[in-house]
């Protein structure tokens, strides 16, 4: 999509500090971490955000979160642990409209998700 | 899985507000939610966390993500927002070995992830 930094990634028009590819998702570091580890996960294809999610999507969705796993153990997240996360609309701050999965880990997050 | 506390909930000896469920999953309220709107979407099969996550298990996880946007919708969260989290290990403060996907919504949740 035209104007979507993601897909500018993905096409690499934009440069990314890529860590994972394949034919469904990229993988790259957040250029603004918010922890030491912080990768974001992309479908190749265009989906503005969970919103606009439907059944024939649950496939892709999922190897996100399997990809993310992987990535985080690679990353040595394991056994320390690592949180996923995706943002959809003002409340939870998305800014960028093609959905991401955002992989968080080394340090410790809060329990009550935005509190220490 | 016996001494599991979610499921416990998925065979109703335990009980929860129930906000969804079908054939793969169930979605309950969080009995100390972090939110206005903190509601909790797991697999009835029961998954560690994941870490143990497999390429088998990509359709599952993305109905949990599937359903949890229609739960978002039903909540009325679909304009203002929500954030979507699973925590992995004690990094990230999993507190109970069943995965599970947090909805959290109906409130400002700050762009860091966990700082105000």
């Amino acid at each position: 999509m035209e104007n979507c930094i993601f897909c500018s990634i993905i096409s690499e028009k934009i440069p990314a500090q890529i860590v994972y590819t394949d034919e469904q998702v990229v993988a790259f570091k957040d250029i603004h971490p918010a922890a030491p580890v912080h990768i974001l996960v992309i479908p190749r294809r265009h989906i503005e955000s969970v919103n606009v999610v439907q059944a024939q999507d649950e496939t892709l969705l999922g190897h996100m979160v399997n990809v993310a796993g992987i990535i985080a153990r690679q990353q040595g997240l394991e056994h320390k642990g690592y949180r996923l996360v995706i943002n959809t609309g003002p409340d939870s701050g998305q800014t960028v409209f093609h959905i991401h999965l955002h992989i968080l880990g080394g340090r410790k997050m809060p329990f009550r998700f935005d509190e220490e």
